[in-house]
């Protein structure tokens, strides 16, 4: 059947899911079509950038010209396209990136359109376009790996403001039983992310939440500060969807757990408990939300170059 | 000098400010140029809606036709315009207004576009389209009054998700010093509507916030939770301003208190100490930005019908 070949395919795109431990490398024309997919140590900027150059060069001879690049980044990262540094990541603890221009790396080696935001807007913009928010005006995605973080989009358009958002540093109400954990965020001590992050649960409780007996009190504990951030949220963007995804999300039973307690903290405020039950979800692309992410990123800037 | 009545002129738009007390009628070109002001008592729907299109009627007769009509109202309230309820007030304890149509009765009467939003939706675009916030890519604009909400303006655009924000109701961190406090909200208790809004106060020490001694101890608790909601929004949305109007920032000193509790629970994580500050104003448009509100509403639905 010959005609299949006469399907109108998309333009191939360069994604990088950009982390402090690795970059993810691929090609593809929508996230269930990966190619050559590659992980690259996050040493110094200048192997790791080099070597995901390489690596799309290498790639494209085999597979092909891709039209645009998207980068999924970890922050803090300049994301606002008026701003000198767009494209750079700022501030940051890892040694050597603070400042790195990871955008223009890429602009420079291909000369193509490449998408730049924080790995969550990404994430968001991905559950959007392919996942569990399709057609969502205003989409919130969370993840709760070792750090918290959320990206946000709204109207189809990924959330920047005058930085990015940063949800992990509100300080949430704490749980009766947990009033003397001092919480692991080197700024606010105690704020969601300090409290709720993968790195806080072993801090507290020696062992990944996961591997904590169904019945021990860290899983309400995490549950209720999670489902307080998704009500804090549904205050604040309204949203159709809010996604949990990260490491910590894997826990049987957690999602659940969340919105339980969003539906005992909002009180049927914001709407009927069902509503709300049902826009809180796992990712629709699973573990590939982040990946996906710069593939998203990646269409958004070829759409918006004209091609 | 004659010339100076070629100068163009904008339309001429009707603008009403729908509070649960009172619902305000004007008509004007901008904020600053307003006619035949009202203050229509909410009574009945009938009434109370049968006196606004009057009010119009009359000074449409003596003034000159509107080319637009703005509602900047009381919530809940259906905001999207692809809702079948769109225009109606939901439901509320005010006696017989749950699930009235407001924007229709004015539609219906005149036969031009109406625009409708809540009441902080539309202070907050007035604020960036006349006052504090122009041209700021995120604003909020937040009320302090006798209850407590706030507006999101993002890319020009009033926000609105699944329904609308309602911030006033996200758990705040207790102030260490209003700790048994059990709040105000019939919902929630002791969310930041219940501790900081003008009823929370008068409940808690008798008086208006203004008429307490500069020295006693709820200038700082209401200044740390309002820093505490400037703090938690700069981390959501990232805004370039964030405007506290309401009846309870008339006290001396409070936005300075909100300033300062910001920096200090933000420490310099979201952006310098110095940006952070100066992202917290009062409004530019002083008591009309619900007034301006409507009139930026009624510009909004006049500009999408396309003239």
């Amino acid at each position: 059947m010959p005609r299949r070949y006469m399907v109108m395919q998309g333009p191939l795109f360069g994604t990088i899911e950009a982390g402090g431990t690795k970059f993810v490398c691929a090609l593809g024309r929508d996230p269930h079509e990966m190619r050559r997919c590659s992980r690259i140590p996050t040493t110094t900027p200048e192997e790791t950038l080099g070597r995901a150059v390489k690596f799309f060069r290498d790639a494209e001879r085999d597979i092909g010209q891709c039209a645009a690049y998207g980068i999924a980044c970890f922050g803090p990262a300049a994301v606002d396209p008026s701003s000198p540094q767009w494209g750079s990541i700022l501030a940051t603890p890892k040694p050597g990136w603070s400042n790195v221009n990871v955008a223009g790396a890429i602009a420079e080696a291909f000369g193509k359109p490449v998408g730049f935001d924080t790995d969550v807007n990404g994430a968001a913009l991905a559950e959007f376009r392919w996942g569990a928010a399709q057609g969502a005006d205003a989409v919130v995605y969370i993840t709760v790996g070792t750090g918290l973080g959320a990206g946000f989009v709204i109207d189809g358009r990924p959330l920047h403001g005058a930085r990015h958002p940063e949800v992990g540093h509100i300080l949430p109400r704490k749980h009766p039983k947990d009033l003397t954990f001092p919480g692991v965020c080197p700024f606010h001590g105690d704020c969601f992310e300090g409290v709720a992050c993968g790195l806080a649960i072993a801090k507290r409780w020696g062992k990944p939440l996961s591997e904590l007996p169904q019945d021990h009190e860290a899983h309400a504990i995490i549950g209720w500060y999670l489902g307080q951030l998704a009500s804090a949220l549904t205050a604040t963007y309204s949203p159709r969807k809010i996604i949990f995804g990260g490491g910590v999300m894997k826990t049987p039973g957690l999602l659940d757990g969340i919105r339980k307690s969003a539906v005992a903290l909002t009180r049927g405020y914001f709407a009927d408990d069902e509503t709300l039950m049902a826009s809180i979800e796992a990712p629709g692309l699973g573990d590939n939300s982040g990946l996906a992410g710069g593939l998203a990123l990646a269409e958004h800037a070829w759409l918006l170059a004209g091609k």
